[in-house]
């Protein structure tokens, strides 16, 4: 009875360690040196990464897997490669002349910051997708953006009160990189080298400004952008946590984009989280119905899905807006999914680099057309068609569309209030050369669009309740900022004696 | 050896599966032809009914169950329905004549939207006491009362400015079901047919306004009103996901009635959301101490409960106001629970359809006695005394009552200071024949007694935390608004020189 | 099969239910008498306690573990209670004498409230090491600090409108008893005795002011100081809900002190919510890597940690501030850890108590020195190095660094607004012998510095991310409220017709 209790054991640890991949595969003689130190100076990366399956898979076993079972796109791996365990050097060591990180570290060329591009050799088509994914430039988007840089400067700066206004010097690197581009990627650079004194002794490392930083549109430091480790973080790379909410929370958790507290709230998220304790996270293609009885974020933007009969609901892409046709994210107006994931080159009629203008109309040469945001809906609603009748989905875009709509009407009550407010010099707009964000009365407008509108819009798309969007941090706010953006004005007026 | 574990398999999957409610009762015809198209295409729901209690079991079976493992309360079951499973066609052809949605459909007469009066068929006393709660009623409750509807429009409405002020033209349908009736429930409507092209070929389908919807007061296409399905999700109908917060949460999550932040603030949610995973919430009755170390929301509220020794703590209620004395949602003020569900007739002593006035007396004709509340109060109680002790919960509620009052104080500053402002005409009230929600000073009014006030009593109702009611939602705040309310009147009176 | 599967089952509930600790202990007579109507009074707690460690294992037990196995740090257990479980009499018969609510009670002399210095009957390190925490003198340091109070006041306190100015009562004890001190905790005082008609008859029974209360800092009748119960909840008193965030949550969920926000947005708080299921929360000592994959709250503040070689990361403390060099919760700005738990003594330049000046500078007599600072964050890095390398732990550090100073900057630049507010006589501040607390600008200016610039470094000090700190509750709140402070005083400016 004692070696049957052990066998029930086992196999419990089996189950419920998500460490059975079958028989694990060899460690090469390059990570076991690696392993050998690592194991006791960074015992939390080394077990987390023995818990993963690039630590129980080799390449060449992955390959075998046909169809939709398949986890590897790519089927030319290099031959050192092939038949060892992913580990700390097949990773650190790759294309090692492609990173400026590069260093001699025990006899090996290895580097600190492993790119997309190094994933890319056993996982081209998702590494491809996502390079056509917005979040990929997401560093780029924001810092090449004259109007957003300007946002930031009067969100992160340093403020110093002057007579007539507060001045805002720009943020420096270290609060930037804590900041927006904690999320949005830093770009890494080499900076030097500094000799350390390790429990191995002395030893050389680069020393590389904006790491550490794990955010989606990271630059590297082989030139590519972005970073896998973002949603599959490092050293499980699981497939179960980027499909969990709670990783997509960790960059949408703000009433900016507000993903993460509209889906709890949602009654998607209430299942989730009243019942996700049975649910497989880890399986490919994901069955709906019968892995989960309700989506989380993955589910519906990115994991290939399956009914249970095997039949595709939608294919597995990491070009999130794939399935999107409209950017709920208001800029200043919700507005059709931009063409390129590259936003720079765009332009609004005033020439402003927004996909919309204040008056609401959109820069409509940038933005995809009516036809491919509808097929970009179509695809997405496979998903919600898994689980409800064609009137239940209807209604909801229906409403969803109606949104849009009053949601951007008031942004653009709020823009005209704030246009007033800088034709009668209360603060000063653009047309005086000034920053239309570095005033109190300019940041209640941008509550307004950058906020409570989307809020709306995010409870809209994603069923998250009324409650949430009424009174949590949606309509009720809404029309409270407009209502005090219309008292700051008249109390203004009647100090200047303004009819 | 491979048996013995594929055994333990098997029982794992029985016991974490949460379907081993025993043999499985057979599927009906009717629900068999459901099932082979559906299954195919809606994988979700099919597969979420597999797993639920409807699934495995017949009435016939759940009505052998005697004494408080009883789950069904119904005796006079339709022969038809007796001996099968509880199907897609056992719900959705019942009663047929009654829906207005009833369409043929693959040669079944079927109506889209399974009603309370449907469950009722199994579950007449829960449906009986639903219709008690006044959640049953929280459509006419919202839509009849003009006092609301004015409320409703300042919020939800589309703003635009005109030279003195705000306007608000109120929103529209499509607005209003996914913002306050989202919740509250829509009152559905069939409003014509539509031919479909679907997968099986072209089909004809009801059209149905206001759907979907899962709101508490929904109101039918058969003309009752309410949604099992706002707590027993479809289509697992558990009584797990009823008795888990999450589910609550998704109506009760903002800060007007703050329930689940509240309890996740308290040690009872800290209890909850450390030590679930080793709980049991499927066992009726529900065993305080040996299945749950700590209350949810169902488990104070709705729950049958019984001690170790099997003896009844309290019996089981979907009239949710049977164990409170108090509604702790000032309307303006807190006051005790209205006596009807339906609150529609209520009229303060000014005429407005309120429980309370606005200096704070009680529209006692239609609200419960202080008998009755002691009652209700004392019910609650023996909820908390099977963990805690007389003087721990008669402290507990020393302070709740305490609060009450303060709660209610600070709301009658709040409404002096708006009174004023009235008479002063920095704003139209009342009197002269305006809305009293539709200016930014009123709106700073409405935050103290339906967000801030709220707030507080919910936390101390709840023993929510002190950090939780003083500074992420409480106190801090409402003594914030209440000076911000004192010093935008005194900057209007030193523009208009008023002493 | 049958008993085969009945081995199964009784494993997986060992397994799961927590409770394997060996062969129970015996209960003692004296608890027996204690169960035998308790369990049916209170079967929440019976069953609770039933879980626990405490009702399975016996000190002597205990003692017999050696090394960082072991988990009872007391030697020196007396006889009487050394061979039992530690069950209701143990606990609430100790030390009898010294406990002013020790009252008859079927025999025995038992006390309701258990205190610190019970405790530290078997556990005399921890207890030792938790008087030397700040959170120990959490109701002195907050009870008897003069500007504390008046800040106190002008949260909690009851509002009323005088003509020039909104005045505050001082709250009653049973506000604060639900607010401030629900988490600083309360000083317990008996004031009586009170009969009271139970199930077993009339039975005389002490009334404790303050009661209930599970506060960090609570004045016990023993006059010891804390409550063991506010993280290991009673009755199961367990490790493991003592290591998870949301036990912390309790007291650090608001944006005064959001700990739990910032983690559950950060990195860690993802994996920790992601993969927790298959965590083990009860193992000492606790190894990173294999038990766990990224820290909870415990793990960096108080845990005793090892690496899968079983070597010491870090050892227990339950003197919190024993890893933190910088007290990041600004009064009013970031400063290095006070030197003694008791922060009654200290005083500021300018003769207040407050760790800190107006200006910015410190009062360094009472903090701890730049070496002692640094020391400890030396011992802090040890557990952070366990998953990341030197140059991701510098770069991190170099970071919050970085956020101290221009948080600090910030607050700086709030209180130079807040003064010429002042100075100009638009609000009345202390030179004129008023509070600063208590009107709506000066609520604007403590916005900044209590709530936003906390939040800033919170989440820099956690990695909390981007989204996070900008616009979920930090930059983007901090620089509209000085915008705000700024706005309101150019209108009193134009009002005032003040250059």
């Amino acid at each position: 009875m004692g070696r049957l209790l052990s066998a029930v054991m086992v196999s419990l640890v089996l189950l419920t360690g998500g460490t059975a991949f079958g028989d694990a595969a060899p460690v090469s003689s390059a990570t076991q040196e690696c392993l050998d130190c690592h194991a006791i100076y960074h015992p939390g990366i080394v077990a987390d990464w023995q818990k993963s399956r690039h630590a129980m898979t080799s390449p060449k076993t992955a390959m075998t897997v046909q169809g939709l079972q398949r986890r590897m796109s790519g089927s030319q791996v290099p031959d050192p490669l092939l038949e060892n365990s992913v580990g700390c050097a097949e990773c650190h060591t790759l294309r090692g002349g492609d990173h400026a990180d590069t260093f001699a570290h025990n006899g090996y060329d290895i580097h600190v910051v492993v790119s997309p591009d190094d994933c890319a050799t056993c996982h081209p088509v998702e590494r491809a997708q996502y390079a056509q994914n917005i979040m990929a430039l997401a560093e780029k988007n924001l810092s090449e953006n004259t109007l957003y840089a300007d946002l930031q400067r009067s969100i992160l700066g340093t403020a110093s009160v002057k007579p007539d206004q507060v001045h805002f010097v720009p943020a420096n690197d270290l609060t930037r990189a804590e900041a927006c581009y904690f999320c949005h990627g830093t770009r890494l650079r080499v900076t030097g080298t500094e000799t350390r004194d390790t429990d191995a002794g002395e030893l050389e490392f680069p020393v590389i400004a904006g790491w550490p930083n794990q955010g989606v549109g990271r630059v590297n430091l082989d030139g590519s952008r972005g970073a896998c480790s973002a949603c599959h973080t490092r050293h499980r790379f699981s497939i179960e946590m980027a499909r969990k909410p709670y990783t997509c929370k960790a960059c949408h958790v703000g009433p900016d984009v507000p993903a993460f507290k509209v889906y709890s709230a949602s009654k998607h998220g209430n299942i989730f989280s009243s019942m996700q304790s049975g649910w497989d996270f880890n399986t490919v293609p994901w069955v709906i119905g019968e892995d989960i009885q309700a989506p989380t974020c993955a589910t519906c933007h990115i994991s290939l899905t399956v009914n249970t009969d095997g039949e595709v609901i939608n294919p597995r892409t990491h070009q999130m807006s794939d399935r999107l046709g409209w950017r709920i994210f208001g800029l200043i107006y919700a507005h059709p999914q931009p063409k390129s994931p590259d936003t720079t080159p765009i332009r609004n009629k005033a020439g402003l680099p927004l996909p919309t203008d204040l008056d609401g109309s959109l820069a409509v040469d940038y933005l995809i057309s009516a036809d491919e945001a509808a097929a970009r809906r179509t695809t997405m609603q496979r998903t919600c068609l898994a689980c409800h009748d064609a009137s239940w989905v209807n209604g909801h875009f229906e409403r969803l569309d109606n949104t849009i709509v009053t949601s951007n009407q008031a942004v653009l009550t709020a823009t005209g209030l704030i246009t007033s407010v800088w034709e009668k010099g209360y603060a000063q707009g653009l047309a005086g050369g000034g920053s239309i964000f570095d005033e109190y009365i300019e940041r209640c407008w941008s509550d307004v669009w950058l906020l409570y509108a989307n809020n709306i819009r995010f409870a809209s798309a994603m069923a998250g309740g009324g409650d949430y969007g009424v009174f949590e941090d949606g309509r009720y706010h809404l029309t409270k900022s407009i209502l005090e953006m219309h008292a700051w004005q008249q109390t203004r007026d009647l100090i200047m004696k303004n009819p």
